[in-house]
């Protein structure tokens, strides 16, 4: 067996080593699992693990849960690992160039959650516009009988959604809205010839001819506070911002003064810059939809993902093709 | 001009003769409009309108406000109507065999909410499964940083989305639930063959394979409470019921039983039996979205249908074809 050899401070008979790389919070229903299979070398092993210091200097595969962060420092800890199988969308939170520079190979959750964000991404935007989380705080506050005009929001059908991002989710999130009779157009690194949408390079032209704009790119340097005051102002005082993306998409704090002086239709953000610290100025607008960075997953594309990672560790030792591989 | 004869009251140069039929608290922004073009008839003016008692009794047209009701009755009052122009799209709140009877031609809404309804519908039924304003109540209520769990609800893509009533906006559900990677399904009146999805005559078939019910059907006496409790329990415990139509076609104590009971798992309703009352049980149910009644429109609809429902006031005088007449 190919592990064997390298697994050298671990007794033959020994299940391959990973090692399990996550915040001390982060349980998976699959832990367990793992140990039948691994031999799981945990750095927040409670009671710790003696073995710890010396198996993870030989381990080659590691697990990373989540946006457990990953940085140079901690792959140098890890001179063995030779690849890192993620679990999570967004990859932000690793070194890619650390992991670059050292060959190492990594996944990511890869389409697993993909529908998920983009089902919830409409929903935030229908939500927003139509006013619907706002509808329900009416009616459960005992509003309904005492006031009978409430406001009405505004139309989905026919409006122009502009994509910041088409890739795995916002080409599904183009595909829900094109099904309402919005006019999809879309911002991304590359023209995407093969899709009908029309394409600005520009993300300034994008918001100017949108009226909703959903923001779902990656989380790189060249990203951060993409959203800026300027596209703000080139939306308009009518347009609304999803964001399922990462909080640092956007400027928060120009977002936050765009919505209290109205200068923004409204927002459906699930995710913010601090999590779970959300700027308390929002909680009291009755225009933005609030959402605990939750689009990412439904329990049932957790079982589809856990199946993945399972399948991308055995893989591995089998020398078989990884699944969802970043290319590096 | 074939009304002048007709409008024996009024001065020869007077504009023709219209009935407002309307609830005294609906108003309407196009209704100083309606005073420069028609004798506007308004048992509720404030003043009273001396020559109502008189000028009624020959005026042809009536405009029906909402869901203002049309009661044989009422008709008796007006002897003279020929047509009555709706600005609804449900017509439950009209004496339709009356107006049969007494050959009274009626138009409704037609499509023109059509898209609207469906947009809340989608946006009700992701918000009951992903969960939307419970998690936006979470956020608000500052529970976030306390508590790191949060329900993820359940997935949309991929469920099986029973729509009772296909007619111009439950195809219109389909066409949006499909995009969804949703299997869609119905029951209706007829089997429509144009259309490409799976038909069953028997609502407790359709229930017992679907996850999501969207009741969008028109409310008659064959589909009063058509939603009774074998239909809740072939839906079953995972299953959830979104209700855009009518309140009556729902049995609403059995609905508030079987959510509290956990029998169904979640409903977004719009609509409710006695508006604006809302059962005060579903008021604390965390996997139910309340709103007041407000799928059927947006700020953006209502300006085409006031352009609709004036084109029909001046096309009966003007012996033109009426837009949306329903066949009696």
């Amino acid at each position: 067996m190919a592990a064997a050899s390298a697994d050298q401070h671990q007794p033959p008979e020994s299940p391959p080593l990973l090692i399990l790389h996550r915040f001390p919070s982060f349980k998976l229903s699959f832990f367990p699992f793992l140990r039948t299979k691994y031999t799981v070398l945990d750095p927040h092993a409670d009671p710790p693990d003696p073995s710890f210091p010396a198996l993870s200097k030989s381990a080659r595969l590691m697990l990373c849960v989540g946006p457990t962060p990953l940085t140079s420092d901690d792959l140098v800890n890890y001179p063995a690992v030779e690849c890192v199988v993620g679990s999570s969308a967004g990859l932000n939170h690793l070194d890619l160039d650390a992991c670059r520079r050292r060959r190492i190979r990594v996944t990511s959750a890869g389409d697993a959650f993909s529908d998920d964000v983009a089902d919830y991404a409409v929903g935030l935007a229908i939500d927003v516009l139509r006013r619907i989380s706002s509808a329900d705080r009416f009616v459960r506050a005992g509003s309904w009988p005492a006031r009978n005009e409430y406001s009405l929001g505004s139309k989905v059908s026919g409006k122009r959604v502009g994509i910041v991002g088409l890739g795995s989710i916002g080409s599904r999130i183009a595909k829900r809205f094109d099904a309402f009779g919005c006019t999809v157009t879309y911002t991304s690194r590359n023209k995407k010839s093969h899709l009908p949408y029309t394409y600005y390079a520009d993300i300034l032209d994008l918001a100017s001819n949108s009226d909703v704009l959903v923001v779902c790119c990656a989380l790189t340097n060249e990203t951060h506070h993409l959203i800026d005051k300027d596209v703000m102002a080139a939306l308009g005082k009518r347009g609304i911002i999803v964001n399922v993306g990462r909080g640092a998409l956007i400027d928060e704090k120009e977002l936050v003064e765009f919505l209290v002086r109205g200068e923004i239709g409204g927002a459906g953000l699930d995710v913010f810059e601090n999590e779970p610290r959300v700027p308390k100025e929002l909680l009291e607008l009755d225009n933005v939809v609030l959402s605990p960075h939750k689009a990412v997953m439904t329990p049932d594309s957790f079982a589809a993902l856990e199946e993945m990672v399972l399948g991308n560790l055995e893989a591995f030792f089998a020398n078989e093709p990884l699944k969802a591989e970043i290319e590096l």
